[in-house]
C-alpha cells in the first residue's frame, strides 16, 4: 500500500536513483535502474511504508518509477529536473568482486540537486540519510521534526575531502552504517574492532559495518555483535547490497517500531537477507520480485547458519 | 599431566617443530619457537592429553622442549636428528596482517623425515596431520589403528604439486581444515560457500574452513555454519592461529569424547577462542600462559558476541 499523499511514511530515505551500468563475471547490463534510495527503499518496503527523497531527469522512464510505487512506495519527494539528466555510475567487479571498480560518474542533476522535504515527510519517525555530500546530510537533518532514529551512510571521498563536516553529521544521528574500509579510514585505525570501537566515540549510539560476503559488525557502548552473510553460492552483481541491507534494517525497525541496539541486531538478520537477494541478480530484478514467505525462509536459515 | 611413556595420548599431532623469524607491525623476533605441532599440541592441551610426533635438530634447545612437557604434552615421538638442524621459516606481516609473506624456508631436518608413530601412539582416537607432503599425511594414516577422528591441513604447494595424492588422502580422512585462499584453489571455485560444497564432495564428513579474521565456516552434507573470529583490537602476531584453532577444536573433541558434526560447531567455539589468545603475542608466549577461566571467559564473550 502507497502512503496517500499526505501520509508522513514510516521511514525516509534520502538518496539517489541513478541508471548504472555494470559488468560482473556474470554478464553486462546497461542503463538499468541503480541508486542508493532505490536499493533502500525497495528493500525497506518489505516491512514497512516508505517515502523517498531524491532527484532524476528528464529521462527517468515511468517503468522505473514505477519499479518504486509498485512497492507502496511514496514518491512525492522525488523531484523532476526537466533540464537534466539522471545520475549516471559505470562501474565493474572483478574476481570475488569484494570491490566495485568504478568506471564512470556522471553527477548530472545531481550537481545541483538540495534536497527539499515534503511537508508530511518532515515528520517521518525513521530516517536514511544515504551516501551524499555531509552538509546535504546536514540540511535534512535540519528539516526534520524529532525524529525517533536517523542513520547515516558515507563513502571515502567524503572521509577524504569533508572530514570535518562528516563528523558533525555522526555528532547528530543514532547510527552509521558504512563499510569496513571506510570504518578504518574514517577511524584511522588499521584494525577494524578498534576502528568500531573508535567510531562510537564520535557520537552515534551504534555503528554497523558492513563487511560484504564477510557479513557485518555492530558496535555499540555496551555490545559488539557479529553477523554473516547470508551463505550464497552464486553471487550475480554486488550493486545495491548495502543500500539494501540499510533497507532491511531500517525497514525491520520502522515496521516493528523498535530503536534500541538489541533490535538493530535483530534487524540486521533481515538486511543480511534482504541484500542476499539483492546481489542474486542484476539491478532490482531479484529484490523486487520477492515475497514475504521467501524472505521468512531464507531468514529461518540464516538463524539455522549461526546456531551452535 | 603427562601421559606416561607407555600411555596412549587422546590427540596425536603430526606436524613440524620450528625455529621462527617474524616481523609483523609490533616487532621483530628472531629464533622463536613456532611449527604447526607445537602451536597444535598446545592449544589441544587446555582439554585433553596430547602426544606430538615430528623431528628437531640437534639445535633444539631443551627450554623450548620443556613448553611441550611442561603442558603434559607427550614428546616420545618427537625424533632428533643428531646430524641437523631444526626446521626454520622466515615471515613478515603487513597493514592488516591477513597474509604471511614468506622470506625463507630451510627444511633442514624435514628434508629426509619420514614420522613413525610410537606403538603406544597408534591407537590415538583424536588424530591431526598438520600441513606437509600428501605421501607422509598416508603414511601415517597407514600407521593408526582404528581412530575415531582424523582430520588434515594441507597447503597451496600441495594443491600446486600433489593434488591427486592430496585427493586420496582427503577420502581417507573424517575431516579437512585448510583457509579460504586453499579452499578456493584446491576446489577450483571462485566462491567460498561453492568451495566448501565441493571439497565436502571429496570424502570428508565436515570442512572446516578458517579465514583469519573473518572467522570461520564448516560444511558438511547437511549442515552449513559459521563463527566469527574472537574481536580483538589488537593483533601482533598471526603465527600459528590456524594451528592452534585446530588444537583447540581436536583438543575440545577429544576431550569430550565427541565426534558429530555439532560436536565440531561446538569445538569451534574453543578452538576460536585459544587462536585469539595466540595471536595476542608472539610465539607461544601468551598462549602457553593460558589458563582454563581465561578460556571460559573469552568462550562466554564469544558466545555474547554471537546472540542475537
Amino acid at each position: 500500500m502507497s502512503p496517500a499523499a499526505s501520509e508522513t511514511p514510516d521511514v525516509c530515505v534520502v538518496g539517489t536513483l541513478a541508471f548504472d551500468d555494470i559488468e560482473t563475471p556474470s554478464g553486462v547490463r546497461e542503463g538499468i535502474l541503480g541508486g542508493s534510495a532505490t536499493y533502500f527503499s525497495v528493500a525497506a518496503s518489505h516491512f514497512a511504508e516508505v517515502g523517498v527523497v531524491g532527484v532524476v531527469g528528464n529521462d527517468f522512464p515511468d517503468e522505473f518509477r514505477g519499479v518504486l510505487t509498485s512497492h507502496g512506495i511514496g514518491t512525492d519527494g522525488v523531484e523532476v529536473d526537466p533540464n537534466g539528466k539522471t545520475f549516471h555510475w559505470k562501474g565493474k567487479y572483478e574476481g570475488d568482486m569484494d570491490q566495485a571498480l568504478t568506471l564512470e560518474t556522471d553527477l548530472n542533476v545531481l550537481e545541483t540537486f538540495a534536497p527539499k522535504l515534503p511537508e508530511h515527510y518532515r515528520g517521518s519517525p525513521y530516517v536514511f540519510l544515504a551516501n551524499t555530500d555531509p552538509q546535504i546530510q546536514m540540511s535534512v537533518l535540519d528539516q526534520l521534526s524529532d525524529p525517533r532514529l536517523v542513520v547515516m551512510d558515507t563513502m571515502n571521498l567524503w572521509i577524504d575531502i569533508a572530514r570535518d563536516n562528516l563528523l558533525k553529521v555522526l555528532k547528530r544521528v543514532d547510527g552509521l552504517m558504512i563499510n569496513d574500509a571506510e570504518a578504518k579510514a574514517l577511524s584511522g585505525e588499521d584494525n577494524l574492532i578498534a576502528a568500531g570501537r573508535a567510531l562510537v566515540d564520535h557520537g552515534p549510539r551504534f555503528v554497523v559495518v558492513k563487511k560484504g560476503e564477510h557479513g557485518s559488525f555492530l558496535f555499540s557502548e555496551d555490545r559488539l555483535f557479529a553477523l554473516p552473510s547470508y551463505p550464497l553460492d552464486t553471487v550475480v552483481d554486488p550493486t545495491g547490497a548495502g543500500d539494501s541491507f540499510a533497507g532491511g534494517v531500517m525497514g525491520y525497525l520502522a515496521g516493528s517500531n523498535a530503536q534500541r541496539v538489541s533490535d538493530v541486531c535483530q534487524a540486521m538478520l533481515y538486511g543480511t537477507v534482504v541484500a542476499s537477494f539483492t546481489v542474486s541478480d542484476f539491478s532490482l530484478d531479484c529484490l523486487a520480485a520477492l515475497d514475504r514467505p521467501q524472505l521468512d525462509e531464507r531468514t529461518d536459515e540464516l538463524k539455522a547458519f549461526i546456531s551452535i
